[in-house]
Parts: structure tokens; sequence; C-alpha cells
């Protein structure tokens, strides 16, 4: 298994027990959770070096979501500890009609304060294979969004193949900023991963056949997406989409497309009984950056991805805790859930 | 928004964790919950001056009765503090193919031993413009029969808009008492909410239609008891009714009928994943009485009251706590459970 | 009501709360389970006498498993208390895609270390009208397998129905050795209970129709198995098989087939929300017992073993809690789930 | 070990977790509580028989209640189903200067709507060595009185030893009541139990010796009652006192007299930290029931005693589940706390 | 009872359960405190229209703070909504040597952004007997400093006591800067809180007598250290101290002081067993507002403040949840913590 | 910081919720403890590569006891991972007078079945300045005795210093199997910690002054002890005690002696009130290295060792949490426990 590295923020996530209001709740459970991080968690249980690179602030609770990350195997050790706080997201989770809610506690967070110049790159990059960054980590700061190209451009030059999740936020930049500074991200990515909306709010392209009537549909809208991007983006090697077919907070369909200049494949559709969504899309990407990293071709890479994110839903928290072993059997077509003794 | 009042009992609600039987818990979920109680906190968290009329016993429960109905907005500054005690059901929450079951232990308490003229109605509804009662309260003893009586004749000089829910509890009286009382307590309803069976046994109007085939028969069943109630009841304004499709303790169906004169309106149809069903009546109540005072028409208020209790099955204990912005985004017809960040 | 016994092994039980992996917990729901245990605690909430026969050790832990079990009705006045340990098994509960996982720790057992000749068998079984045991308890040691046969026999001279599920476990014994022993152990059998690949496993029984392509073949490969059964077996006089359709860990169909050389009876179906599948078969067993040993009829016994078994599903636990009168319900029909009140 | 029999009500005690007010908890932890529940379970620790007899209601409560008495090894096969309801009390925990708070909501519960008569004593006290109740039984109500007295006169007629504990409430009745009442019970009372409060308030019996103003003042004001008491009652046998000196609700002195018309024993004193008090003073009986069954002499049955309710302190619920082992090397002196591997 | 009035930030106090580290939970207590809403909660308690002046963001956090305030019964409708955040704290809590640790994350939070103008005083002080805030609110911020003023300024005209409790806070300003804004904030007040610390970060005011060496010595500075402060600030016309004497986070010894130019008392001294040391000192203020609007004389109202604050150490959470009844009781000599049945 | 190595078994420990007994819970709270792991969880808390040696399965037992001390920054990558099962320890916390209860279930774990050869000590100790064991390694097995015999070899050839804890447990051996084995073990030992009943169990080596009547007594016993044993024990340089006087399970004094061929030192003393001291005289063993290895006089390392212990007993669980500054200021004299802010 290979080295592998993530870059971004961990936010401390306080989720009210089971499907509670804050109003309701005496306690909030606490985990930690962020894009990179989640990606990063992943790939350690799929057995790689998973390191993750950030900041987090030098009190309590920044060794606090260290211990937590290093207890699910990643490789903390290069996170800087400086700045005044880590973000907090604050979570309802939703049932049936009623969706999920986040409340973000983030702003001025110890990553969001991060300057260029400030993460040695070339000590926290070594011997890795693969970087990973999503585009929330350059919408935090200006600073942030420095050190992200600087990562990038670094992994680049050390040889890493690197990965980049669009994951556009509105509350956190607008889509012009975000066009700007994406545009300049893609230029390292060699697999990008997005939703349908990323690619409008952030490069402003569309699929051109109309409001999806039917499934069929549905997934010609995402490879006119998919053209566009590889024909804009020459220096994306592929783009991936998970597929999210939202029947309510409580069940929804699932599957996914991969796709580069030579073809594309769909993996097969999951329907899913949600236990937690959130970090979905993370495991998404860790399933593709394993699946590419040992060589799959495109149409094993989208049934190993597709298959670790269905996965993910059935797990409380951000991250995918799903083994090899679980994710290989069901990319296999073992879903029916018979107890493993 | 406007002031409104609703009057009956609050129980204390004991409930065994997921979905234990009480031999296996060691702890019981403690809430509140009562039909126009429950009623009075889904108005409150809808905005308006949510004032609820009742009997609780000077002591430590009663005191902590008070207090979670106060934390949700509602206004208890006239609840009359007498009697012995609050009245309790135990509740082991059902799955699948087993129903939820409830045990009542509601004898003697303090809102039962209520008798006429105890009470300073004209205080107690000041400034409101409506009031809104269940066939639970006069069902407890000829004394708070009596006093339900009073309240309505007190909101109907005082100004206000009625709304009954018939809610028959054979536990609590006879078809023949619950005949003789709730005509009386027409008499003073502007808005009449209930279930088909509820009709059959306190009033006698059953459906002509036979036992229902298929979907349109059951609707059919509907308009059938709907139209001989307002031909009886020449007084009553309007009357619904939320259409339970039960699949399972898990699983239910769930659409309105709204009803008056000039004509009729269903709401759309939900497919829900129960969280908790216990007082989905009551918030449909409150999403029917909201939507009636805010001047919806019978289109627009059929359409929130089955989208305010479609929610409600969401929630952990009896009171909906869905917000005015779900309800009319779900109204609206996103049901697709997205997280909302 | 009937005196009953069951003799077998049973475990500390240590789940994850909720869907929890084992690092994502900081505490471990403790309940016993173990076929036979599961066995005759639902019987004795279907009201019989229920008596389980074991070996559990003489410590704490092994006060707690008897405690536990006497407060679900079961006589435990025969159970032997020696050996060195009682057995464990930690459990993750699956959800959606994702199967349950078991892990075992039960070698060296006080069960396991049962020697023949060291039970009273005489004492355990006066007055009792049915014996039930599992291809389990032969499985853990030589010693009891042993011991097992001497029950059995015991049980035939002492004038008791028989029952075994073959339960065939493969972390246990070969399927040789099993095949060995339970050919001993059917020649004691009355009512045999078996899945498909218990069948295969423990005596190369196989359905001759090639794999299902639709419901109807399920069903005729169920009969062609039963058929072989009861041709090989001239001792055994009816068999019985609970049909697990497994679409998730979270959805299952269930119902149930009965044959004996007389015919056979399938039961309804049920579509179920799984709240915990564990010890479905066993109460599957219970509910047979019970209907056999009030006389129901074929159709009659499979039906209510099936609605018996549909239930458990419902609850936290190995143990199917159901009410005499909640099977009853569901057997006649009613799954819809409605509160009772 | 002996067939021992007890007499009296129980009820479930809802407590909040920890110090917390009601007004703080979600859950409230239930147990199952009653003086004479309270020594069956403490004397079926101790290896006797231990049978509970008493009344309460035929639904899911009243199976609970029994579910976990036969779970702490209690005989309940001879209680009766009948009337409406469980008793409950309510209680906050109260932590050093703070005491405890009991809410009672035991009015009309089946044990005080039990009639004379309605008994069959002759079955319940079958083999009974001992008999014991205390002065809440026939507070309930003037029909538990009359069983009471029922059930006192069929035990001295079957050659039961009888024990009472005056339990002075005086919520459930007045002082001259009482005093009427418990002077006909103190005729069928071999072994009293009583505080220095129950005597006064009682039967009027005061020390002679003004308010304590040391510790040696304080042992003789008890050994003052102690022989009003014998030298009033010619019936009873020997007296005793559990001698608490309350420090705080966290820390209480704790010591023991038993006295008859031969001589008095004090036990040694101990100090303790408070887990739970409630519940001491039954758990002292039952540690003097044993102490005298098995045939100690009276320092050695005031040192079990003592030793034996000590111990309760440090339990949760109103129950020592206290081992005769434990108890006996506290007696014995070992009261170090040391960890036992 | 009297409307009383306080001013401050409540911040959102996350705590592990029991003793923990972070590392090893998975769950945080939620609850809400601050100096000033401590204050508005005890008084709520003790009976008084507790209204509560401050600044909450209008997100769902900021909701969840007032209704939590609300149910404790305190007037919210003057809080302003807006700003970004609600301030949160971290807890662990200490035991035995080692204390309790707080890690705060409070920056930026909606009452720190506050502007002088922003609040409406005249409507919030309307009819108010009293005004209570602390060194803390100004502290935050110059804006809240400048608030701060404006609030004692207008609460003086409008004819209300006022009342300060230094509570110096180091990680928010410097002694200098405290000293110049704490000097003008004096200018404004009647009642003067401080602990020995605080007057010597503050104001450089320190005892003459050099460090304690006895009981004797420690009540000795303590008074002049009160002599300082009334002579240098004429216009407070009492100052008060709540002596803690620390032996470790579990027990602490407890007593007060309370001081004018006529003299002066001592309370009584308590050993208290700590369930909760945060917010003793808010409780103390609470307890002292009560005693002076009800009319104590000195000896009375410090006696009451000690009873009062050594109730609080009994409860989790910030607040004083004692009830008039409790805090009299032990004011008048009653700490043995006997059950209150 | 040194990098640090220990060698011994963890086990998995399973403990009843506050003081709970396993009949009363219906889970455990599930943390992994063992000597010698205890040790290296304390060094690493005060910043020391502390690396653990030892045999776990291979199963998701195994991995979770990784995970959970990886994540209290252990390193664990020279695991051995193999053999059957993880040891298991079932744990009742006991309060006052009452004991704490530990049931074992550690035989035929994987660390037991470990053979000498298996281990690869020349990895597993690269670069260590320090090695520790216990008596409890040796007595597992023949097999984990001769391993430990080759650890210590190898640690001293390596050029760490070695630490070796009696911690004799009559439960794994005998006191004379005990002496043998240990009389090796010590000829590789530095450093000796010991309790005075080890020392009698292991090398028949006792006190001469007899049973102490006076806590000078206590301290001249403890000496005579050392004396002896580094008089017979040449190869040894320092022995180590804490000194345990337990008053109860809630309470205990607690201070330490170190001791060399040129003099002694006695700790402060505290008296502590007890949340878990389980692991006490481990995180002595931790305090002690640290001191040493730091360069400590013989006064300063058992103070710190002392204070060090001393705030184990704050803290759940078997490991210390304790930082390095926490200890650092209790050793200074500062236990008052105030809130760290």
């Amino acid at each position: 298994m290979a080295t592998v590295t993530t870059f971004g923020e961990v936010m401390l996530r306080l989720k009210t027990p089971g499907f509670g209001r804050f109003v309701q709740t005496k306690e909030l459970e606490a985990t930690f959770g962020g894009g990179e991080a989640n990606v990063a968690v992943s790939l350690a249980q799929l057995g790689h070096q998973s390191r993750w690179i950030s900041v987090v602030p030098k009190n309590a609770i920044g060794d606090w979501a260290l211990a937590e990350l290093r207890k699910l195997g990643v490789d903390v050790s290069h996170v800087s500890r400086r700045g005044e706080r880590l973000g907090i997201y604050f979570l309802e989770a939703g049932a049936s009609q009623r969706p999920s809610q986040v409340v973000y506690d983030r702003a001025r967070s110890s990553m969001s304060a991060l300057k260029p110049g400030e993460l040695d790159w070339a000590t926290a990059l070594a011997g890795a294979k693969w970087f990973h960054t999503t585009g929330i980590t350059p919408a935090l700061s200006d600073g942030s969004a420095a050190a992200t190209l600087e990562g990038l451009a670094a992994a680049k030059r050390q040889g890493s193949t690197t990965s980049v999740d669009l994951n556009y936020r509105q509350k956190l930049w607008s889509s012009k900023r975000a066009g700007e500074v994406m545009a300049e991200v893609v230029r390292f990515t060699d697999v990008l991963v997005a939703s349908e909306e990323d690619c409008e709010q952030v490069f402003g392209i569309k699929p051109r056949t109309p409001e999806p009537k039917s499934g069929t549909q549905v997934r010609e809208r995402y490879l006119e997406v998919a053209d566009q991007v590889l024909e804009r983006f020459t220096g994306v090697w592929c783009i991936a989409f998970a597929l999210r077919d939202s029947h309510s907070a409580s069940k929804t369909g699932w599957s996914a497309l991969l796709a580069d200049r030579q073809g594309h494949a769909f993996s097969k559709s999951y329907e899913i009984n949600v236990v937690d969504r959130v970090g979905a899309g993370d495991s998404f990407v860790a399933g593709l950056v394993h699946a590419l990293l040992v060589g799959r071709d495109q149409r094993a890479a989208v049934e190993f991805a597709a298959a670790a994110s269905a996965l993910k839903h059935s797990f409380h928290g951000d991250a995918n805790l799903a083994t090899l072993d679980e994710i290989e059997r069901l990319a296999a077509g073992d879903g029916s859930g018979r107890v493993q003794r």
C-alpha cells in the first residue's frame, strides 16, 4: 500500500443524538470531520499510510482532534499547531422528509489563518504517491487559497498524483471568486471530483440536456458536464461524480460515474437506508483514490468507489470505516446484509 | 402572528429508549405531551403567541411540566396549580409489524379534578384569536366536560375562532356519553378535526361506500363522512381529516382532506419513515390553525397542514418542532432530504 | 400451558450501540443470548413453564446470566454451575448494504467443557412435554455432543416431543463431523428446523431445481429439500424452514414453510424493517413449538411461527419478547402498526 | 437457608441521573423499591428462599416490577395481580448540604386497594420461617391495615417469627391513627425495628435524656427508648435501631443497637461516603433477620446488620446487593476498600 | 417579588461526562452559562421576575440558549439577536488533587460585537428594581465596555439598585485596562462583589496582613481589603466576598463576608463535597441580591447568600437551582442531608 | 524526550457504570488496560516516544485495542498480531466500605500463548532508553516467562535501563513459582517497584518491625523491606514503593518511598477522593521512569512519581492522563483544585 497525503481543515462535529433538535438534547455527540480528513481516515482503513496535513490550535481541543484521527490510523505528525481555534459544526440529523441541518461556526479557525510559506511541504509530502484536497480549503481565506496552490504545486513537483473535489460551498465564497481560484487549482489537478451543481457554480458548465425526466437523461446530463470539463481543463486526466438520487433524508439512491477522454463507466446503483450521509462524497473520493492507486481499470474503479461510498451511509460520523473486504464484497454484488459470523 | 389558546391536559410521557420493552430498560425518556399542549407547542414554533390553559399539581413534577412547555415557547402563565398529580403515560415504541404500546396512568389527575367555575376564562382568553381543545378533555370527568363547554362558550363570546379534534378514546368514556357531550361541544365549534373512526364512534356517522378496495374509494369514504358531518352540524364551518395509510409501525402513508360546504381539497400524499408517530394528529391541527389564521385558501391550508404533520413523524416526542421554513419548503415540494448547510 | 425444556449454551452478547464500529464506542450493550436460551425466553413470554438446561461458571458473570434469564421468566434452577468462563460474542450491527459482524470468543466455555454423565437428566426433564436443542450444542466439543445425545435420549424416554434446529456453524466444526453427529441427533428428533444451507452442509441434501430465478422457484427448492430430508430421516415427523429474503441489513422479506409426509404449508410473507435480526430463527422455533403444543394445525402453526419470528426483528437483543396477543394479532393479519392505547 | 416472607408495596422509583433536578433531565432511572420488597431482595442475595407477598396491577408496568424482583432472586409467584396502578415515587438525589427529595405519587395503588380476605395467606406463607412487614403497609388504607393484621396473625399461627419496622410516614397517616393500628400490629411482633422519631410519633415514647450533646448521650437516649418499648410491649422479643449520624447528604455516620430484656449491644460505627441512602433501613432489617435466622448472638447479629446496611449505602437503588461474603468481611473489620481481584 | 435585570454574555458550556478528559469522551454535556445569566436563573428560582439582557446570534444555537434560559424561568424577551456566534467554553471537571480545566472559545461572540447605542435600555430596564453585571462584560471588547457603562448609567437613572461582581479574567484583558474601566464601572455600583485577587488585580488593593497562617488571619485580610475598597469608592454602599477554602477539587470550605461602613458580618462556614463548583460566585451574588431586595439585615443577608452558594456546589451546571425553601432551611442550620419525603 | 518501551499484556476492561453491580447494568464501559500498557500511555502523555510491545489477536477486538492505545499516543507498530483472543477483565467499582471487584477472563490470551523466539527484540527495542515490564507478564505462562527474560536480556544488551514492578498475582501463579522466575527477572532489573506484600509473597522478605501501630512504624517497615531487597539483589540500583493507606474504596492516603544504597526519600502524602484506583501503581512507575529519565534527584523523583500517581486516582480507566504541567503543579504543592481557566 502507498503513502497518501490530504490537505484541509478538520472541525469538531457536534451532533444531537438520534433525530433530536438542539432544544431537545442535553448532550452533543462529539466527533471530528472535514473533507480531506475524512478521505485520510478512509484511506487508512484501506491499509494505506495515510498522512493528513493541516493546522490545528495548540490547546486541548486540538490535541483531541489529533488523537481521534490518530486512533483511526491517520499520521498526524505533519500537522502544524498554531492559531486560535478549531472550527465547529453543529448537526441535527434529519429523517424522512426533514433534511439534516448544519450550523457552521468555523470562522477564524487555525486553518483559515494559514499563510503561504508556513508549512514545510517538502517534509510533509516526502514519499507520497498521492495528494488530495478540496475546494473548501482555498475557500476558507486568501491565505489558505495560496497555501493550497503551494501544496498542489509541491505535490506535482514531488511526483504525487493529485485529486481535487470541487465541493463548492456558497457560505464560504462567491461563485466568482471560486471560479478564479479553482481555475488555478485545476491546473495542478489530475483527478477531479465534482457534482453537477459544483461545475455550474464554479465553472459555469451546465448540461445541455434540459431538466431530467428519466434516469437515462440524468446520466446523459452528467456525461455532458464531464465532456465539457475535460475539454476545458486539458490537464485533468479524469473526472468523477457521485450521483445521489435523494428520495428523503432516510432513503437515497446512489451510483457513480468515472469519465476520461477514452470513455466512461457508470457504477451499479444502490438503494440506501441512510444512517448518516455526511461525508459520503469524501468516501467516494477515497474509494476512487484507492482503486486508482492499486491499478484498477475504469469500470472496476468506479464500482469500488461507488460501493465504498454506499457503505459510508451506514456509519455514524463523517468518516467511512468500511474495510477493504466489506467494500469488495459489496462491489462484487453481495448487498444482502446477512450476518457475518 | 396571533395569540392562540389551547385547553387540555398534559401528561408525563415515559418512553423506553429505542424500541425496547419495559423489561429491557433501565431508564425512561421523560417528556410531556397531551393533545392541546402539543398544538400549543407547534403553534409557538410557527411564531404565534401560544397560550396553554390547563391544571397541573403544585409540586416538582408540575413545575417540570411547565418548564418544558415554557422552554418550547408556550405561555404557561394561565395554568392553574392545584390537584393531586400529573397524569402519566408509558410508551413502548413499536417497529415494523409491532405496534407501539401505550399504558395510561392518568386517573385522578389535577386536570380531571377540575370543576366548572374554577378557571378565570376572561383573563385566560384575553386577546386571543383562536381557541382549541379536543374530545379528550371533556372525556376526563364530568367536571372537565363542563369546563370544556364553559371555555368554548367564553371563547366564542370573546371572539375567538374555535377548533375541536374529536379524538375519541374508548378507555376514557363510552360512545354514548361521548356522543351526548360532543354534540354540545360541536355547537361551539368552527373547525372540526376528526378521523373516520371518531365520527362513527361519537356520532354514528359512517361512509356509505363499503370497505375500501382502492385509494380512490378511501378518499370517497372520507368525503361522505365530511358531507354528513357538515350536514348535521350546521355551525361547523369546515372539517378536516388526516388520512393515515399505515403500512407498519415504521412506514406510513400520510395525506389530508379539508372540506367545507363550498368544496374540498386533498393534499399531496407522503411516504414516511416513522421516527415517532405520537402527536401527528395534533401537529396536523396546528398546521391547519396556522394556515387558516394567516389566511391561506383551502388548498394551501390543507397542504400546509399535511406537510407540517408529515414532518412531525421525524421528531422524537409528542410535539412537532418543525419550523415555518421547513414546513413551507416541504409543502412546496422539496422532500428530498438533502443536507441544509 | 406446558413445561418445556431447552438445552444449550448462553453467551454474553456485547454489542456496540446503534450501528457503531468497535473503535467508535465507549460502551458495549450487554445482554445474553444463545439459540436454546432464546427459545426458552420466547416460550416463557408465551406463558409456558420454560426450563433452560445448561452449564455456566460459578462467578459473578454466571450469576448475571442466570439473573437476566430468570427476569424473563425462564426457570434456571437446573443449570449446572461449573467450568471456567461464559462464552462471549461481540456484535456490530449492520445497516443498509453493510452486514452485521459477529466476533466469537466462546472457546473453552463452561458449556463446552461438559462431559456426559455430569447432568442429572431425570431431574432436569421432570414433567416436561418438550425438549429442544440445536446443532450448535453438539458442535462445541465432543463432550457436549455426547451430552446432547444423552439429553435427547432421556427426553424421548421421558416422553417429551423433541425438536432440533440444525444451525450449522462452520467455525465450530466441519461438514463431515457435523454430518456424523447430526445423523445421530436426528435419530431422536421429532421436529426438525433447518435452512437450505444447513441441509446441504450437514447432510449434503440439495434442491434439484437450479438457482432461483423467481419466487415460485425458491419455494419449490425448499420443498425439494424437505422431501429429501423426510425421506432419509424416517423418524422425523415434520420439518420447518424460515425463508429469509434479505434485501439488505435493514430490510428483509420473511416467511416460513412447514412440511410433513401428509403435505405442507407456506405462511404469508412479511416485509420487515429490521431492528435486530439475531435470534430470528430461534423465535421461529419457539413459535412453532408453541403452536404445536397447543394443537394448531399445519397452516395455523406455520402462520403463528412466521408471525412470531417476524415480530422478533422488532426487538433489540437475541430474544423474542412478543406477547401471545401481539403474535396472534399479526398472524390474523394486522401488521399496520397503529398505536395500541 | 430458610424460606422468608415479606409483605408490602413496591413502587416504581423514577430518579434523575446523578444529582440532577427534574428540570435538568431528559430521562429517569427506573427501578423498583418498597420497604418489604427491599428486605426480600436483600435476603435473596444472602441465599434465602425469599418470597414477597404483594398486590400489583395486571398491566405491563406490573409485569415489569415482578420481572425486576424475580431477576434479583425473589419469589413473586404469590403476588396478587389486581387493581389499577403501581405506585410511583420520584427522586432527586441530594449532595453535600442539599438533601434528597422524594415526590410521592402512590395514592390509589393496587396495594392500597387491598381488602382483607383477598389474599390466600395459608398458601403464601407455606414453609416460611420468617414474616416481615412495616408500618407503611397498614398506613396505605384501612383495607391494607386489616390485611396486615390478617397476615401477621396467619404468620404467627403458621409458626413464623415476625418482624416489623415501624417506619412512620406522616404523609400517609396521623400519629393518632398510627398509634392505634401499630399497637395492634405490635401484638403480633417478635422483632421490632424503629428509629427514635418513630417511637415518639407512633407510641409517644421519648428518651428521658435531653437533646444530645455528645455521642455517649445519643446512645443513652436510644437505650432509654428501647427500655420503654420493651416494657410496654411485652410480646416483643427484641428491638433494633439503626443510628444514623448524618453529616450531609454525601457523608453519614452509621451504627446500630440491638436490645432485649437480657441486655444490649451497639455495633461498631462506620463513616460512609453515600452513593444512595434510600433503603438503608431496610437493608438493616434484612441483615438482622439473616443473623437471627442463622443463630448469631446479639453482638454478632447487630454487627452483621450494621455492616450489611453500611454497605447498602454503596449501591444505586433501594436494594442492598451486598453478598454474604462482602458483609462478613466488613463485619470482621475490613473496610479498607482494596480491590478484590 | 421584584423585577430584576442582569446584563452579560451567555456561553454554550460543553463538559465531558463525569471526570473524563476530552480524549476519553464521545459526547459533551451541553448547557449554557455566564455570570449574569447564572444570576438571572438563580433569581428566577427564588421567585423574582428575572430579566436577562444580552446579545445572541440569530441561529439555531442562539435559539437553543434562549430556550434553556426561558425554561428556567428567565425573561429573555429583551435579548438582542444579532452577530455571528455564541461563545463556547469547554470544561473538564477535576477531582481530588486535579483541578477542573476550562478551554475558552469565546472570541468574536455576538455579545463582544455589541456597540453602544444598539440596545434599547429604557425598554429593557422598565420596571426593574435591580441591575447586575460583572467585570467580564466590559472585558469582552471596547464596545461591550461602553455598553456596560451605558447600561449602568441607565439603570441608576431609572432607579435600580446596581451590583457588580469584579470577576477579573486575565485572559480577557490586562490589569491596567481592567483598572481603568472598572473604576468607571464602580462609579455606578451600589453593591460590589469581589475576591481578594480581583481587588489586587483590578485596583491594586491588597491586604496589609501578610500571607495567612490561620483562619483568623484570613478573615482579617478580607476585612482589610473591604475597608480599602469602601474608602476609595465612596459611592459603593457595601462589598461582599465569598471565601473559598479549597482543599481539593472535591472538597472545599465556603463562607462569606458582607461589609459596609457601619460594620460587617461573616457567615457560618460550610464543608462542601463538590458536585460542580462553576458558578458558585454567581449564586452568591444572586443570594445576596435576593436577601437585600427582601430587606434582610446584614447578618441575615450574608447567611442567606452563603447558604445559597453552598447549595450551588451540589448542582450540575453553572446555575444554582436551589429553591427558597432549601436555602432557608440550610441558612437556619439544617445541613444534615436527610431525605425530604 | 526519550524513546521508552514496555512489554506486557493488554486486556479489554469491561466496567459497570457508576457503582453498579453487573445485574444492575445494561451496558459495560469498554476501555483497555494492563500494567505495562498503562505505563506506556502515561509516558506518552509526558511527551516520550512510548512504544508498547505485546501480542494481540488478529481480529476486530485486537484492532480496537491498538486503536485506543494509538489514540493515547502509544506506538503500537511493534505489536505482534497472533493468537486466539484478547484477555478480558470485568470490573465493578466499589464505594465507601465496599471494595471494587475484578472478575478475570484472561486465560489463553494471545499474550499467554507467546513462545520465546517469536518476537524480534532487536527491532522492537531499537533506539530505546528504557524497558519496563511487570511480574504479571512472566506469570501468564511458561512461554511468556521465557519471553520476558528474553526481552530483559535484549534490553540490557541494547543499553536500556530496565524497570520491573513485582506485581504478584496469586490467581496467576504460586509464590514458589513466582519466587523462582522473579529471581531470574530481577537479575536484569535496574529499578524495582514493589509493594510490601509483593516482597513477602515473591521473595519471602518481611519487615522486621511488627504490625504497624503508627505512621512512623509503617514507614520503618517499608525501609526494612527495601534494605533487604537491595542487600539480596545486588544488581538492583534502587527500589520504589507506593504507600497506600486505604481508608475505604472512596478515600485513600497515598505517598511513596524511593530507596537506594545511598539513602532514601519519602514523598509528601496525599489524601485522595478516589474516582478510579485501578492502575495507580502503574502511574507511579511511569512517574518514576519519567523523573529518572529526565535526571531528577531522588527526592524530586519520588515527589514527581507520587504526585503523578495521586492524580491517576482522578481519572476514569486504567491509565493516567495527567499532563506534565498538572503533575508538576501538584508536586510543587498546589492541590487546591481551583478551576484552571
